[in-house]
């Protein structure tokens, strides 16, 4: 697979600003003429929104975590290929919100089954296509957990209501995965104001486009 | 995952009489009074049968073929842990209708995704539990083809009316695979009457059960 656009992801927990970031940015390259998306999986492809619901949907038995795991990498290879790829092959700079390193750090390392071996099964899912540059925003449990509590509009998901041990094993598990990738993961200390936060993710996307410019 | 009875997995293309044969072994065996469950994938396991439906279900769009293969490797996780696991647990013989060898023959070599790709995701799927016996039913495909045209009373199936190239594929990949295994592997020509193939499987069976025993 091959491509010119730019492959921009965001990881982190929930109420770390990921949100916020993604389209503050996406406003902010808009504004300068850049062709930018901002997606997420399953992002509306049919096949991977069957996946999803598959994952999500109760039924009387109890969902194997490793069986999971193969259905967001399903899931994940069908976003790529149908909306990804042909975006990034059109030139654009794509924004999306969560892809390889959240398997690593919640799959493989909260819950145990082994960054390595999500590593295996994503790197079939992806073939190659690792994003050019990672935004992760770090902060402790506690600040995001608190933020989603504050949030009254958000509606708090399962994992928002994991105990607090699971949510620094993320933490540990993204700061692993970081550590892995050094040259592709910057870490945003997200634990700043939504503002600042977002400024700093715009200016070290900006730095990636300019050295890619080069 | 540790287990006492014995998993049995029988491969080979449609149209080489593994139907035949696995209703002789359980028949044979019941008669002995051993334990013995005939199973296949999905196996009326829900979450697996949702993931088959996922994999059948025609969709706006095309299923590329790695996706495809993270689904089938998610399906055999689930059904291995809720259905073949316990069994064997429990003490019983398993015999399983196609099991990880369809998918290096088919998916790895038929459709060109790479046989070594191929055992990755599914070496996540299965961790280790590699049937104890496997019975590679071998034929040319021409004759496979042949029995399934004349057998009135069975719908043809996608893969039936494939072209007899990529039958020939299926065969050479099983081939190889054979070669990567042959410990637990056996091959049996099933060029010969199906009362013929049946009875060297169950053959075959038997020397496997009393080589457990000593």
């Amino acid at each position: 697979m091959s491509k010119s656009g730019l492959f921009i992801t965001f990881e982190g927990p929930e109420g770390a600003g990921k949100t916020t970031a993604i389209e503050w940015v996406q406003e902010a390259l808009k504004r300068e003429g850049m062709p930018v998306i901002v997606t997420r999986e399953p992002g509306g492809i049919a096949i991977a929104e069957r996946i999803r619901e598959v994952i999500l949907d109760p039924v009387s038995t109890e969902m194997d975590g490793r069986t999971e795991a193969l259905l967001y990498a399903a899931a994940r290879r069908q976003h790529l290929i149908e909306k990804v790829m042909p975006a990034l092959q059109e030139g654009r700079i794509v924004l999306c919100d969560r892809f390889i390193d959240s398997s690593l750090a919640y799959q493989g390392h909260a819950r145990g089954i082994g960054i390595q071996q999500i590593l295996a099964i994503n790197e079939f899912a992806i073939e190659g296509m690792m994003p050019d540059l990672t935004l992760l925003f770090d902060l402790p449990p506690e600040i995001g957990l608190a933020r989603i509590a504050e949030n009254k509009e958000r509606e708090q998901n399962r994992l928002d209501k994991e105990k607090l041990p699971f949510h620094q094993l993320v933490r540990n598990g993204y700061q692993q995965v970081a550590a892995m990738y050094p040259e592709r993961i910057k870490t945003i200390d997200a634990s700043q104001t939504a503002s600042s936060v977002a400024e700093t993710a715009l200016q070290l996307i900006k730095k990636q486009l300019e050295s890619d410019r080069e």
